[in-house]
């Protein structure tokens, strides 16, 4: 079902009722997803600390691309917990986190920051839609790599700012984050359709309670509308 | 004595015997080369981790970056006992650092991982031989930033493994290895002759014990042996 193969002599169960084959393909894809948008987004902080305005928004920026490093440590501990190395878990994810990345480049330093918004409060939301249906250890996890808030304040205030200082930048901004969620939802798609264990884990087709397809399209709906209150946070219409 | 403005109403020992104007100017001064180095340091790892030739490299380098990173918070942090910003603290050091990692440009991945090693191993060095010299929070703060031993052990193995690859790698990089120490000690010449108060603390002249001149001539010469000790075990030249 899964292209990863399963390491023999495994710790048989971390959590509570992960013993199924086919749930621990699926969390292992999970954590795999999650531990490389951790690395991909270091990478893309730190390039944007590089290139950040001034020295406080560039300690700013290092700043949240440590915490996802330390995000993406945490996790590949727990992989370990699965006798799963992270690097194997994640090499089936990398296309759709470079492609994203490469589609969704920013060209300043303003929808840099709008894609770190965007791109970490999807990410949060859907950890906390799919937390239920993890191992109490993995759901621990998952729920401790959520988004620092202090982080989304720093950036809904420096937006704010831009678009008070020169409103033809809202324009601008709020299609960036158009073509943002676009891109992100193309390749969720892709994900989607190559990691069936994955799929199965949160359509509960894997002998654990899970969402039907209905539940999978309202959870869809939830994460849209939570990106549409994320933008009206920035001042953006989306 | 120094540009950097002594806050108003300042507590006025965080440590034993720090009470001294000349000694404040003095370790702020250190604590703002320390965090600039820092930071600094994050941003060269950061952008090496970006075009490490594989994933196991980019994460290591990333977490290298990150350990930077996670140092000049805790440099920042300890800079607040002094009431000190440590944006302000850092800014006489900019030109030095910025010009240092100009003129040091690493052209390929193993010239980076030299980079670090030099640049870290003589760091560490420079603290351990400092952490005298300062009250006893500093002291500890300062020896608490040295590299991991962890991480230069990963260095030593890549290159070394490139040189067995590749016997001719090992010249260019022990000419690479020269060019680091004799821009840092240009640099390092330059800021001592902008800096008096940090100089100051170093020779003993801001009413504490330090080192007389004899004594940093000395140093110095401690510090060129230990990266000759550094080159060899990497198996170069020096």
């Amino acid at each position: 079902m899964s292209e990863i193969p399963m390491p023999t002599g495994a710790n048989d169960d971390p959590g509570s009722a992960t013993g199924h084959p086919d749930y621990r393909d699926g969390v292992v894809d999970l954590l795999g997803v999650v531990a490389y948008g951790e690395l991909a987004a270091f990478g893309r902080l730190a390039e944007d600390a590089a290139s950040a305005p001034t020295l406080p928004d560039q300690v700013m920026t290092a700043a949240m691309a440590t915490r996802q490093f330390q995000h993406f440590e945490r996790v590949r501990d727990h992989l370990w917990t699965f006798d799963v190395d992270v690097m194997d878990a994640m090499e089936p994810f990398h296309r759709a986190f470079d492609t994203y990345h490469a589609q969704a480049k920013a060209k300043s330093w303003l929808e840099a920051l709008v894609s770190t918004f965007v791109g970490d409060g999807f990410a949060a939301d859907f950890y906390r839609e799919i937390a239920a249906y993890v191992d109490p250890a993995t759901r621990e996890l998952v729920l401790s790599v959520l988004t620092d808030e202090r982080e989304t304040d720093y950036i809904v205030g420096r937006v704010r700012q831009a678009i008070a200082d020169e409103p033809a930048v809202g324009g601008r901004l709020a299609l960036w984050g158009r073509r943002l969620v676009g891109e992100a939802l193309t390749q969720a798609q892709r994900v989607a359709a190559d990691r069936p264990a994955l799929t199965g884990l949160l359509s509960g087709s894997v002998d654990r309670p899970g969402l039907d397809l209905a539940a999978i399209g309202r959870m869809l709906t939830r994460l849209v509308e939570n990106h549409t209150l994320r933008m009206e946070r920035l001042g953006l219409n989306s």
